[in-house]
This record gives structure tokens, sequence and C-alpha cells, in this order.
């Protein structure tokens, strides 16, 4: 049986430890302090609204008790919070969960941001970088090219309100490219460029996903190297299937998230879920 | 100018360094170690495919320039990698990049997981808990509940070949859950149960985000506190408009991605992303 296998079959929400790592062993895989594991956990428990606004936290030997930390890991995880406004410590008392700043402003669009760019309601973008360069494997793949062909490529941080919200990588196949190498780009989307110069885009395979902030994305986004970032991969199919388009777009969850409307087909015997 | 405008307006990739924390300090808002910042970079490149199967790392003094940090910073970072078969590390040479794995396995399903469910296509499910419980603020306010409301809640990992990829936790509004206080749930997604009960969904609003993985979705889906997990929220709504069903779910995003096909819509001047 297998670690995975074995948690799975094992597990009950009550009887397992919180773990940064390989759980078994009981000590952190990536060396993370005790008392940033527990800020982690806590800080998303208060965010997702699993310990709601006025709540009272653990005491602090409660939390040692089952937590297995000592009271200076607790204290540095609460100091921790309390710089991030999350809760609200009281000398003599528990601390509790501090009441809800406004809400997130509401997503930006439903579904794809660049039908918002397209009617041009959109956030300013900044191009960081614009040019040919052999892309990543994932690209190169994706876009069916020999290795090391090289693609016409797009940096681009996404703003609103002053704020950057998105950083993507646009990579644009050599036939296709032509066209970009001499329109500045502005704001439009790399597709909207390609399409007034001639080019017709029939379907594109899209994927959305989360993944940990790292550099440069992190620091064009203004986000903690770690934290989580929603991903899209997109590519992008001409008239005749051919792929032509491959982008990666990191979002910022607190600035955007991927908002759809689901159908009910309830026809048949199996009603299924349908986007509209 | 706040902090977040100065660094959109100041920013390029190459002028501003990695950092977990404030940044402009010059140390790590939440203390983690400077070799597990590192670390988390050089596994998201490799992971993403910035570098390459058998692409050689900065050497070891390169390294230490780049992003100041010690030499001995710059080997437990690669210790790391090497650990998770990231790197390859020779003696007295550059180390490089592990050759790839096989590939993930492709994403189970196009769009909604409960699509294949219905289809009796699925995971198995193991229900870890299923009763009335006062549901999170968040639950209350797409259900438009009184506070302290109880809800029926179900909450579910979903196992593909004995592995599990998704925690859920789903609430039925109490008018709309009496039908599930006394069936076995199974595998069957709690809407389906529903149906055969005679409810009808009319369509759904539905958002993807990104979060950190904390307990106790973290222990049921084996990965370390903190990792990126994908976040999907849907309300339900009845055939009058009523919100009925609120589920949060969490995927594991090596074992699963949002997937859908876009058609491009041209016919007008602004051609548009369709969901098919």
């Amino acid at each position: 049986m297998t670690t995975a296998k074995a948690k799975a079959a094992g597990h009950t929400p009550k009887n397992q430890k919180a773990s940064f790592g390989d759980g078994e062993e009981g000590h952190s895989r990536a060396g993370v302090p005790v008392y940033y594991k527990l800020y982690v956990l806590l800080a998303q428990k208060i965010r997702d609204g699993e310990l709601g606004p006025g709540e009272p936290l653990p005491s602090e030997s409660e939390m040692t008790a089952e937590y297995g930390v000592s009271r200076v890991t607790v204290r540095k995880a609460l100091n921790q919070l309390e710089k991030e406004n999350l809760v609200i410590r009281r000398r003599g008392a528990r601390s509790c969960v501090a009441p809800r700043e406004e809400e997130p402003s509401p997503p930006l669009i439903r579904g794809p941001i660049d039908n918002l760019l397209t009617r041009g309601l959109a956030a300013q973008a900044q191009n960081l970088e614009t040019g040919w360069k052999v892309p990543t494997l994932h690209a190169i793949e994706a876009l069916r090219l020999q290795p090391n062909t090289e693609c016409f490529r797009v940096v681009r941080l996404r703003l609103h309100d002053d704020a950057p919200f998105s950083y993507s990588r646009v990579y644009v196949a050599p036939k296709t490219a032509k066209p970009l190498a001499d329109i500045p780009l502005g704001n439009d989307p790399v597709l909207v460029h390609l399409e007034r110069a001639g080019f017709r885009a029939s379907c594109a395979d899209q994927s959305i996903s989360a993944t940990l902030a790292h550099d440069p994305a992190a620091s064009a986004l203004g986000v903690p190297l770690g934290s989580a970032l929603i991903q899209l991969r997109r590519t992008v199919y001409d008239a005749d299937g051919e792929p032509c388009i491959y982008q990666v777009s990191l979002y910022r969850p607190d600035k955007y998230e991927y908002f759809m409307r689901l159908s009910r087909e309830s026809a048949t015997m199996r009603p299924q879920w349908r986007h509209t």
C-alpha cells in the first residue's frame, strides 16, 4: 500500500495532524518554522470563513496541546496574525477574529478576462517584455514546434486601479507572429492585434489550476513568494485547427476569480451542468 | 503613492528581488528561512517548465550573488530539490534539472467534475461527515439564511485510483435538505440525490480561485500545509431562483484541473470567447 493509499484509507479529519511535510516522520519536509505552519493554518481558516468575525480563537494552552507546539510558537503565530489585522489580541483574554473588512471587490468579469479587455472596459497593461525568444518546453509542446524554435513572446502585467492583478506570458508561433513585431501593443490583447491583421481564431483549450507564486511574477504582482495564485493556461487554434498562441496567466486570488454561470440541463435522465 | 502602486509603476522583472514578505525591508514577513525561499523559487521554475529537463542550474556562486544568500543556503535549497528528484547534483559540476518523469495524467474531465460523476464514470467518495450544522458565514450569505440557521452539511473526499484529489463541503438549505437525512450518500453527488427526490435546479454561480492548503483538507488530501489548491465555490439555485446549495471544493492541482473549451465568436466587430 502506498503512502497516499494508506493515508486515504485511514483518514478521518480528526485522527491526523497537520504537517508541512512528509507527515509520517513528524517533521517539516521544507524546514518551515512551526509558528509559520500555525500562522498559515489559522490565517486560512479566517479567510475561508471557518473562524468567523468576532469568534474567539482557541486559548494559548488549547493550541499548545492541539498542535504540540510551545507557548512561544503560539504567540509568534498570533503576533503575525495581529500584524495582518486578522485577529485582535487582548491581554489576559482570548484572541478573537477581527471584524471583517469591506467585502473584496466583486470579480471583474464573468469568464475570460480578455472579453472585458476587448470591449474596452479593461484594466491597463504594462508590457514588460516583447520579442523573439525560445519558449518553455510546455509552450513548444502546446504549439507543436520543433525544439528551440523562437516564438514571439509578450510578458504583461495587468493593473486595475493602479494595482497589479494579472501576470501573463503569451507565446505566438512564428508563422502567426509576424504582424506583432512592429505594433505598439498598448492595452489590447495580443489576439486582438492579430485579428486586426487578418488572423482568425477558431477555438481554444483552457485549463484553470493553482500554483505558488515565484519570481518574477511574485515581484511583479506584489505578493510574497509562496502565495497561492490562480494559473490559467490557454492554447488558441486557428481556422485550420493549428495551435498558434499559448499563454500562461497568473492571477492574484484576492483581486480576481474565474466566474461563470452554469445552467442545469435536465432534459435527459442524467442532468448535466453546462457553461453559459 | 501606495506600496502597491510604487511597485507596479517602478517594476521591471530585473530590478526587483524576490521576497517572502514586505520586500522593501528586505526581510521575510513570515519568517520563512531563506533557503526555503530559494527552494520554492527553483522548484516552481522547474515545474512550470522555465528550467527545462537537463538544463544546468546557475552555479553556486552565481546563486549566492544573484539572491544575496550564503553558499550554505544555496546548498540547503539544492539538497531539498534533490530530495524531491527535481535536480541532479554532481560533485564539482553544476547541478542540472532532472529528466522529466512521466507526464501527469490528463485532467479527468472537461468542466464540472460532477458531470462525470453523474455519468457513473467517477471516482469513489468517502463521506467524512454528514449532518445538521451551523455553516460558515460565507455559506449563510450565499444561501441568504438567518445567522445560526442549521444546514445539512456533507464533507466528502473524492478518490481516483485510491488517491484523494478533491475535498468538498456541501451545505444544503433546510427547506431543500429534508430528503438527504436518511439516504446513504454513496458516490453520487448531493444534487443527484436531491433531484431523485424531486428537486429541480435551474442554474448555478461558480467561481474558481486558488488557496493555500490548511487542515483538515490538507491532511485529507495528503498534501503539506501551505500547498497550492484549486478552490471552486458554487451556489445552486432552484426553479424559483432561490439559492439552495452552497459548496466549496478544493482540488489538488497535480491531480485535477478545470478544463474547458472556448469558441471564438467573431461575427461582430469585437470577437469574444464563449464557453462551449
